[in-house]
C-alpha cells in the first residue's frame, strides 16, 4: 500500500531507459503540472490504465480467464452435462474458433461467456468472491513464467503510477476484466483503492443487510467505447492521461489528452505478439500517441 | 477546493456544541484511527453522506427540483400541449397528491418524473448540462431564505467532512438526486472531487469522441436499498461512517459502522419538519445512531 500513502521515488521512472517514451511522459507531466500554457488544474488530473497487457501479463489469455475456467472445470465435474453446452464445450475442446471470436469481441461469444459468468457467481457475497480470488492468487502460477500472476505486474508501469500520483494525478484502472476481480488485489498490487478500479461489473442487490451478486452485468462490457463511458460514469471526466496496449483501448486513448501504448515486443523477458493490437498501433502513429516498447524502453519488466 | 488539498482546521468541528453528538463523533473517529481494538485500516475508511437535508437545505423541495421545474416550464412554454400531461400537469397545478406520492417514492410518480427527466436532457453533452446548472446556481435564490442554494450548505457538516478527511477517510456524497447535477458544484461546495459523488445517473454513450446523455437511468434510483448498492458498486465497500436525515437513508445508515442522523428541528435558523423522516428517527433509537439536532448541536447553520 506504499503507493497510496507515498508515491515518491528517489528517481522517477527508474526502470525506464532514457529514450523517447520516458522523455515524452516526463515532458507532458511536467508541462501539465507547472505554471504555463500546458497547466492542468489538479481536479482534472485523471489518469486511466488498462490492466491486461498494460499493467500485467495477458498471454496466453488474460489471467481472469484462468480463474474462471477453473471454476467452470469444477462445475463440469459436478454436472457433466455442461460439457455439451457452450461455452464449456469450447473451453474443454480449446476450440480455436471460439477463442478467435473472443479476441475480436464476437457478440455471440461474449454473450455466451457473460451468461456463464453470471450463472457461476449469482448469489455470491463479496466476502465469498474475495476469498475465491485470494485463493487463486496464491495457489495458481502463470503457465509459462512459473510464478503467481500477481508477481507479473510490470515494474515500469508501477513507477509510472507512482510518478503520476506524485504529481497529484488520481489513477484509475479501467479494464474489460471484472471490476470486483481486480478490486481484490488492487490495493496490494497497484496501491490503488478499490474505488479507483473500473471494470465490467455485475449488478448487486442489498438484501437483509447484505450485498449479493446478481446474474447480469450493469453498464455493459468495459471495452472499446465502453471505456470512456465507464470512465465518465465513474469520474465525471475523460482522462488527461491514459495507457493501454490493444485495440479495445483505442477509444479510451483517443479520449485522453496524452496517451501511452505499450507494445509487446520482448519475447525474451515477456511475450512478443501483435494480435488484437494492430489497429491501436496504426492509431498511435496517426494521433501521435507515445509508443512504449517493452524491449527498448524498459530496463526491467517485473 | 481547500477541502481537497487541506482538511485541517485549528479546532475540529468548531460549529458544533460540546454535546453528545460531537462527543460521539470524535470518540468514534479517534477510536477508528488510533491503535487499539477499534482501529480501522485506512483502506476501509469510507464515509458517505446524503445531500438533500443532510448537507444542504431540502425545503420546500430538494433544490434540484427547482432546476428541473424551470426547465419544464420552458418546455411547456414551447409546447403548451405538455400542460395536459403528467408530470407537467401536476407541477403546474401544484397538485398535493402528486408531491405526496413523490415524498413516499410512489413508483408511478417516480417513473413519470424519471421519464420526463430523461426526455429533457437526452442528447445533452456534459458541457451543455454543466453550463445549465452553473447558470441556475448563480441566478436562482431559495424562496424563503433569499440566497442562492449553494450558500445553503451546512457549515457544521463541512467541518465534519474536513474532520473525517483529516483522519484519512475518503468522503463520498450519496444522494437520490442526480449524480451529474451534484458533480457540477461538488468541488466548490464540498471540496469533493466529482468521482466521489454517487447519485441517480443517466446512461451515457461515447459517440464520435463525445460523451452524450441517453434517456434512461443506469443502476436505478439511488434511494433506500439503492444507496448501499450504489456505494458498493462505486467503492467496493460499505461505509464505515454515514450521515443522512431521512427514511430514504435508512439502508445506507444501517450498512455503516457509525451513523449520524440530522434532525431538522430549527424553525428559526432553517426549517422544522418530520415528514419523510419518522422511520429514520425510530431506527436511530433502535440501532443507537448518533442523532444531530440542528437546534442544539450546531452553533452555526450556514
Amino acid at each position: 500500500m506504499a503507493g497510496i500513502a507515498n508515491g515518491s521515488h528517489t528517481q522517477p521512472l527508474a526502470s525506464w531507459t532514457d529514450g523517447p517514451a520516458r522523455r515524452a511522459i516526463i515532458e507532458f507531466v511536467t508541462s501539465a503540472t507547472s505554471p504555463g500554457p500546458g497547466f492542468v488544474e489538479v481536479a482534472d488530473r485523471i489518469a486511466t490504465f488498462d490492466n491486461d497487457g498494460t499493467l500485467w501479463v495477458e498471454q496466453p489469455l488474460p489471467p481472469q480467464f484462468d480463474f474462471v475456467f477453473r471454476k467452470w472445470a469444477e462445475e463440469i465435474k459436478a454436472d457433466p452435462s455442461l460439457a455439451d453446452q457452450q461455452p464449456y464445450k469450447a473451453i474443454i475442446a480449446q476450440d480455436p474458433a471460439f477463442f478467435a471470436g473472443l479476441a475480436v469481441q464476437d457478440p455471440e461469444v461474449v454473450a455466451t461467456l457473460l451468461a456463464a459468468f453470471g450463472r457461476s457467481w449469482k448469489g455470491t457475497t463479496p466476502e465469498e468472491f474475495e476469498a475465491q480470488v485470494r485463493d487463486w492468487l496464491v495457489t495458481v502460477k502463470q503457465p509459462k513464467l512459473g510464478v503467481p500472476y500477481i508477481e507479473l505486474v510490470y515494474q515500469p508501469m508501477l513507477e509510472l503510477l507512482d510518478y503520476l500520483r506524485a504529481h497529484q494525478f488520481r489513477v484509475f484502472v479501467v479494464s474489460g476484466g471484472g471490476r470486483d476481480f481486480m478490486r481484490v488485489f488492487a490495493e496490494q498490487a497497484w496501491g490503488i483503492f478499490k474505488e479507483n478500479v473500473i471494470g465490467t461489473a455485475a449488478e448487486y442487490s442489498y438484501v437483509d443487510g447484505q450485498i449479493v451478486r446478481g446474474e447480469h452485468t450493469l453498464g455493459g462490457l468495459n471495452v472499446r467505447q465502453g471505456k470512456p463511458e465507464h470512465i465518465f460514469a465513474a469520474t465525471g471526466r475523460l482522462p488527461l492521461f491514459a495507457g493501454g496496449n490493444a485495440d479495445v483501448d483505442i477509444e479510451m486513448l483517443e479520449a485522453a489528452k496524452f496517451a501511452v501504448l505499450v507494445v509487446h515486443d520482448d519475447a525474451d523477458r515477456e511475450f512478443s505478439y501483435t494480435s488484437g493490437t494492430e489497429a491501436s498501433v496504426t492509431k498511435a502513429k496517426e494521433l501521435g500517441w507515445t509508443v512504449v516498447s517493452m524491449k527498448n524502453d524498459w530496463t526491467t519488466v517485473f
